[in-house]
């Protein structure tokens, strides 16, 4: 019980909720888009799945990024899990510096059946449809109906790429 | 591009879903409640961050799940982010052979502002409200308004419980 109550804030900040939210651990996904408002893509961790029936994933998604309205006008998404040795599309892909067409122009990447960039050597694609949106303070939840599934043949030889702790691992 | 044509399928199965989700890293979660509805528990890793402005977590939940009601009801929970030592705890939550009680009585906890168990020993405890609910197909999708937040102050020694490609790993 002690040990639990170290390190308490009732009233919780900002700062305390981003270094607790720092532990618990997620797999390294870059999701992309393109359509009428062009091609976009970024770095989360804010990625889950919803249900299996129907297919259905959910991702989290700040309002204030300037490649959301991208997005939501796209109407479309691709959910792209990193295996172990992608770290640097995941440090592309979240370098503010660059532009859309520099990321994507690093990386050879396919399109499936909405349109949107499905990366080379990712260990899952899931392609789909944002079908409803949620507003919940900075962020909007996007609930994507999976339209088309990818998945790399040959897993074992690599393994996917986890955040957690702030670092990068291997799982 | 040949690599990830591997495996297609245009028109998803759940099986085909549930195996790609499989490759998604994720941390190892007990959520728990009480109140006039009672104890009731479950593990889970469908749990993200939505936004730090205010704290706030979603949790997405089965709604066949015999505990359902008990969340829905008590409105309130405690997200416990589990450590590289509590696997056992994962397949206790996970057992359905078992009662909530006798799931309670095998492990320490305390309680929080809202009465949910926070469980010892536990990386992280967030407690809070629930104060919105989106039905996606089977599940709910829980938004949890973050109250309180316990973190464990010797975190280095012990390191994270993840799951991944259908096993437990530390991270």
């Amino acid at each position: 019980m002690a040990v639990l109550m170290e390190n308490t804030s009732n009233t919780p900040h900002a700062a305390d909720f981003r270094n607790a939210m720092s532990l618990l651990a997620g797999g390294v996904c870059v999701i992309t888009t393109d359509g009428e408002a062009g091609l976009a893509g970024f770095t989360a961790s804010a990625v889950t799945a919803v249900t299996d029936t129907p297919p259905t994933m959910l991702v989290c998604m700040n309002r204030s990024s300037y490649v959301y309205r991208s997005f939501v006008h796209n109407g479309v998404l691709c959910i792209n899990f990193l295996s172990s040795t992608q770290q640097a599309l995941s440090e592309l892909f979240s370098n503010r510096d660059i532009t859309a067409e520099q990321r994507f122009s690093q990386v050879p990447w396919q399109t499936l059946v909405t349109g949107a960039p499905a990366l080379d050597r990712a260990l899952v694609s899931l392609d789909g449809e944002i079908i409803d949106m949620h507003e919940v303070g900075t962020h909007t939840i996007f609930i994507v109906k999976i339209s088309e599934i990818h998945v790399r043949s040959n897993i074992s030889d690599f393994g996917g790429l986890a955040y957690f702790n702030r670092r990068y691992c291997i799982v």
